[in-house]
């Protein structure tokens, strides 16, 4: 069933008018009518089954029930990415990012990032990919939207705040590091923020490992195969996904 | 390094020709001289140091030495994807999936797949995804060159032969199944050959499940939100390294 994330705080009795976007996917992609049933995340990040109410002169929702499903991770998880060359690696991020359960993304320029993004493209290029995770979000079955924000530099990102650190690093798989990242992800606990760390294309470089192991990340290994700078998080969020989703849901039964 | 996969059995101590690709890459991409290093794989799934020997009249190069990388999971690994609508998402599924892991690629013609290769497009295609998995390969430093086929429809994918078989089911997952994909993958010693099915993007039919079930393949939730149909394949190849390259790694410690 479509899925619309709606801004309202709360539950409301009356009919809400959906904003010009979703109005439009209604009208033309989904073709609704009046009775066609929606569900509704409000920003309280519950699922509400809802309704079309009304269609001219402009389509309103009324909102029935809220449903008991959820769809999130039991952490927040921050996923920061050295910018890529190409724009197609970001969107990728974000929309398999999303699909995949990750809280908000964060793309900053660091010592190996070739492309760079000025003041006027940031804003172009934010919108943009918060329309993706927008679509991944309700086609994933989402409970919250995931967010996302342009940092300048290594240190505005090593200044975010989160329980636990890690990043990826290319020679600690090289090395054969396997137990980081199982013993990190083992130890979370329910409600904890995890931000995970990954270089561009041409990696993280040892001067930004040891500023960033100084600000407490751990460096983790994502297994044998070398994995393209985009795949990397995507590893890594499923990984986590198994871990908390399907294997700690095993234990505790 | 620059990796090539070359199709001789072992290693041998003459200087190899180049096929026409590998030499075209290495005079026009890496720019190779005589004494460039790069590392070879044969068929023997071997990494070799070798050195450019000479480069005119035609690129060749001398094998070295045997070295003691090994980048493949303990397991064989059969993907086997419903066609999807767009070129795009098999472009994905092989290039991704050849990072992570997986052997061999399966596309078969499902009730709910809405493209179709004809006859003359199946080889073109499949020639086409070849070589994006052979640059995958060679970047993400796989011994093995993962293979794929095209196959007409389910019951094809059923004859297939493999010690463990697996669907990835939305229902399963919307029931809030987590077992199966984790006893599965605990269950695998190395060796053995694991085949994991996925649907296209309107998913699998009842029928089919019903058919799959009663040819062994057991139906597994991949948590609780819903996957792309591109994404499905590289959440299972993830959850299948961090069990069998990461947990079992720490366990055997």
């Amino acid at each position: 069933m479509q899925r619309y994330f709606l801004p309202h705080q709360t539950l409301i009795t009356q009919p809400i008018q959906l904003p010009e976007e979703q109005a439009h996917h209604l009208l033309t992609v989904l073709r609704g009518k009046v009775g066609t049933p929606l569900e509704i995340v409000l920003a309280d990040h519950c699922v509400y089954q809802a309704e079309v109410n009304a269609i001219d002169p402009v389509p309103t929702v009324m909102i029935k029930e809220r449903l008991a499903t959820d769809a999130e991770l039991p952490v927040q998880v921050i996923i920061a990415c050295g910018l890529p060359k190409t724009k197609e690696k970001p969107e990728l991020i974000v929309k398999k990012g999303t699909e995949l359960g990750a809280t908000h993304f964060v793309f900053f320029e660091s010592e190996r990032s070739i492309s760079h993004w000025d003041q006027k493209k940031v804003t172009k290029k934010l919108a943009r990919l918060e329309k993706i995770i927008e679509g991944a979000a309700e086609q994933s079955h989402r409970n919250a939207l995931p967010t996302i924000e342009y940092l300048p530099n290594l240190q505005a990102v090593v200044n975010l705040k989160a329980d636990v650190k890690l990043v990826a690093w290319e020679e600690s798989a090289k090395q054969g590091e396997t137990a980081i990242l199982v013993k990190t992800l083992q130890s979370l606990r329910p409600g904890q923020t995890l931000l995970a760390l990954f270089g561009p294309e041409g990696g993280i470089t040892e001067a930004e490992i040891a500023n960033l192991k100084q600000a407490g990340y751990l460096s983790a290994g994502l297994g044998p195969r070398i994995l393209r700078a985009e795949t990397a998080p995507l590893y890594f969020l499923a990984a986590l996904s198994y871990q908390l989703e399907l294997l700690n849901a095993g234990k505790s039964h």
